[in-house]
């Protein structure tokens, strides 16, 4: 039956986390002021200043990620500018074209591992200044990375930093899309901080909906002239939450006793137990499994056999018709759940295809 | 001191309604699809089309009010085409530019009382196709009415029809944000109904935010044509939840035991009493108490006075210097609040210049 | 018939001034680079720079003008901001919502006579930075104020520099459409010269189209950082001529030996000599005739009767059903024109109405 | 001295072909109505859809390509659409991104010569509608495909059908960007013809500005719900020229007397005559010479030789770091230019790397 399956379908599939929970609870009946205002997303919006060590940044909560880059792109660009992403950037594949819609191109470059390459932009901001027509093509005006990456990929404080030399090169707003901060930050491989974003993006995201909280997401500015007006450009964007507290009680827990880093941590215990025990049976992994997005390499056999015990998203098809498959976890995601996922299957059904060739 | 006075702010300065915190928390922990797709959604859709005896309708939940009309306005006009609204309307006045940001004009009529003359409709779309230079100016494409009004009147069925009426003259969509619908179906004044906006709007929404939830907004779609597609829009504008069930579950509760109702009467019953207590001491009122909002005309002093003991906004400042001000009730006011309202005031301090003159 | 009629349609009914069509043809044959990197427009851009004492400007030549006010309005404002315009502006209501389009609000004033007024824009302003819920609405960034107006009206140097106050006041662009420039700076009633609109606008726009020449409009930009990346916004609002030549061939004529302020200054006397005549024959004028636009008030039988003998256009209905009909004057009306307007006219024919009274 | 070099720079570094500058001259005095509406754009669009035996058709002129295909887009599109192109399009790079400006996204698909593959469409298409999370990403909705293409090259009357088929399997407009038509539809390969055109395109530009006049596209419709209303979008995106006659007047003489084929011709023919010279002198092509621009592959040195015989533009570099150059001809080149071209080179000047290697 489809409810007993287990599901690694993506990191927002259930409600929020219990601590998130109880707070909502606790505050439901106190009156507040709206959008924002009131003394919860004050508290949280002081909580993350301190955890990112930015006593001058600005911290405002949206509803969703979308909006959060539909407002970051809007802000942080010109008229006449795009958008650098890499080619499986958010914004370029999945937003149905919110940032066209809202006047942007987005510029892309290919890449491997979901992380925009700082020596690409280099090379494409070269060829746009460098050409005399220069005003007849898109002038490049931000770069947009997400950490972790659509691939589960996360990367390292030098490239941060060479992406923070590109951006000053050519007059760049670095933003972070951190959707998936939690894991990002909290990955053993992980070598950024949330300090060093505050010091190295002009703005980035502490995302709420797949660390834990019901929905939200923090935007985080600490680009002094991006600051002003966010929040015209918040409302006129559909982002601005009439009942803001929500957004508040829930930052506020998340970030009170670093409940934020603990979740990451659980998700990203979570999916390296599955990529475990992926490895021990045999599949390869398309891409390093250091966040709590895991792919796998099926055969479509393989698929149809985990389909049988677990929810899990087809990502790709590669050109040997293989499929890469993504397992994801979350705050939710128990040890149980990853044995029920394996639960039963007989040591030959394991990489049926691979062991007969 | 600041917490001790009652508010009257607006209605969304609580959390949400007991039964929904309470559906909320006992879902919290079930896995399910996202984006809408849970059948909490599902559930809460079937409940609403039979609400509006429109089987054939298309229920869609957005997280907020501002999104709700941006998706309406570019999913029911053409890029040539604006949009009819009173100019005290939400989309003309309080949405920072998000229909133009969008790409169209709002046309404005001139209002006394927040709704949109159906006359005036005439008028201006015969002007227009009257007018030689017919492509110079903004066709109209849309009517946007909003039901309660900004200025908590509602409109009768016969309005409705005429509305209908022009509408098909012209070959407007029609469309109708009932952000505060549930205390503009249950009104005393009321002579609307769910299924006549089903039978008479191309589009409308049912407020949650204002009606009891934590958020979210259900567009029911009646129109054929504008059906199809309606997701892509809700996504790229970034109205799509990633944890649809949030709503799903909110508007199933809504919708399941006539709860929706039951708030719009009971904000309405708190309105009433409040409405009356202001009339008692000799206060006018700006429009018509028929609703959850109400304006009530003071002079200064007055202001002064009961911004000691409630929190409520200064809506307008009149001609003559007294000035508007809007208390709103919600389901969670009481009848304690009310009094607290008046609390501990001297009859000789009631309408104080009034009186002197 | 139709072709014997003699024309007051408006001012862009012929070809060019013979000056422009000569210095066109000499300079067919020739080759240049495109876009605007000749010589003849480099050239052009320095007459104006010259002719506006103001060389440090920025000038820039588009086809048209509701071109240049696109890229005027897209270049000078926020994505949060919108453009103060009088009611009657041509951004407002003969442009099809390009500005809405091209994502900005216009925030109108009223205006009986086609100037918006510097107090209404202290207004205005104030109104927005006192709103507690000031990002709910639209942030004013630009004054849109069009010279000669669309009622004919020119406004005085006293006025320009109000709006240049008002605009230092609230941080506000000033932008002047100048589409008639030359019949306001040759006006007999004119205050205003050209260095004076470089040293009080922050941009504006000298026209061509309406001025004798075949289309164009140059657009002079005296804020430094609206200065930079200008022509990306024309190329990307379509308004950058392949052959670019053709508006510096055109412009180096108009400025060369002052021939564009001898087109004004005929242009407006031709709509003096043919309001002087209305009036002789009692008809009273809508706004006073100081331009080449010239607004004459009509019962409709008087309208029936010029007909016969004149193509114009209704303006506007009063109130009381007399009708406003606008007669436009060019580089190309002759006094025979004006003659042949009322030829044949027996004195019993004029004014049929109000003599009757 | 740079006057004296040769200009292949373009099609458009001189006026307009003698026969529509006479035809300027003579009606210039003439009074006429605006916006398109007098006896030459009525002529003018006759003789058109004359030529496209297509009496059905729309024809509307605007000033440039790029407002054309804006126009085209924004009126083919719904908002949550995008634009398939190649990716060499000219949408795609050189237009400073005015269809994402205008809310499209461009989907682009890789090709080696500037023409959009069938079956390219056909693949992302249906991975669009087989995504199960197809509201996420960006419907197809148009395919922009231009004639000659950026690369000089033409596509046959088969890949015309297949695009058809195409664009009738996934219900996508068909748009022909025609800047270059006369080139496209008289070269020595071509199999289409303008009623081709008009039977199998929903849309298609016949351009003026690269095919001898001084500017100006007609905007050919044969699709019929994309005709109503195709006016508002002209004016709204700054296309509709107020002396719209200069359009007329250059269209009627261009399709009077087959005039558009002869310059198509004549550009061709310059442009063989070009390339073969190149090839004696054993230079290769990157684009076989179909058209009016040819592009010959040049190591450094050679650019360097003809740099100071001609004016001419660097398209690309390749891998190996030799450099592809374009060479355009128009109504104006002459055989003299060829010569000059190529004047007093020794020899051993020519491909002086290749030889050396």
């Amino acid at each position: 039956m489809k409810q007993e399956r287990v599901s690694f379908e993506n990191d927002y599939n259930t409600g929020c986390h219990p601590h998130l929970l109880k707070a909502l609870e606790e505050t439901n009946a106190l009156f507040t002021t709206g959008y924002g205002h009131d003394e919860f997303s004050e508290e949280a919006r002081n909580l993350i200043k301190k955890a990112c060590l930015a006593p001058e940044a600005m911290v405002q909560f949206v509803m969703g990620g979308t909006q959060a880059n539909i407002i970051a792109c809007v802000a942080g660009l010109k008229p006449w500018q795009g958008v650098l992403s890499a080619d499986t950037g958010h914004i370029n594949v999945h937003e149905t074209g919110a940032i066209e819609a809202a006047g942007h191109k987005v510029l892309v470059t290919p890449s491997n591992d979901g992380i925009i390459d700082p020596d690409a932009i280099d090379q494409l901001c070269r060829a746009h200044y460098e050409d005399p027509s220069v005003e007849h093509t898109v002038q490049p005006g931000m770069i947009y990375v997400s950490l972790t990456s659509e691939l589960g990929t996360i990367f390292s404080l030098d490239t941060l930093k060479a992406l923070r030399r590109a951006a000053n090169n050519w007059n760049l707003i670095l933003y972070v899309d951190g959707a998936r901060l939690a894991s990002a930050l909290t990955s053993e491989a992980a070598t950024i901080t949330l300090p060093d974003l505050a010091k190295y993006a002009d703005m980035f995201t502490i995302g709420g909906t797949k660390c834990g909280a019901l929905f939200g997401e923090a935007l985080v500015v600490t680009k002094d002239d991006l600051k002003n007006n966010l929040r015209y450009m918040i409302k006129q964007r559909g982002g601005m939450l009439a009942k803001g507290r929500l957004l508040g009680v829930q930052f506020r827990e998340l970030f009170r006793d670093d409940l934020y880093y603990e979740i990451g941590r659980h998700e990203n215990r979570m999916a390296c137990l599955l990529a475990d025990r992926f490895k021990e049976h045999g599949y390869s992994l398309y891409t390093p499994p250091v966040s709590n997005q895991i792919f796998v390499i099926f055969k479509e056999e393989d698929e149809k056999k985990f389909k049988e015990r677990a929810i899990f998203e087809r990502w790709a098809v590669l050109p040997d018709q293989t499929c890469v498959c993504r397992f994801v976890t979350s705050y939710a995601t128990t040890p149980d759940m990853i044995t029920a996922c394996f639960s039963g299957m007989q040591e030959d059904e394991f990489h049926v295809f691979q062991k007969r060739e």
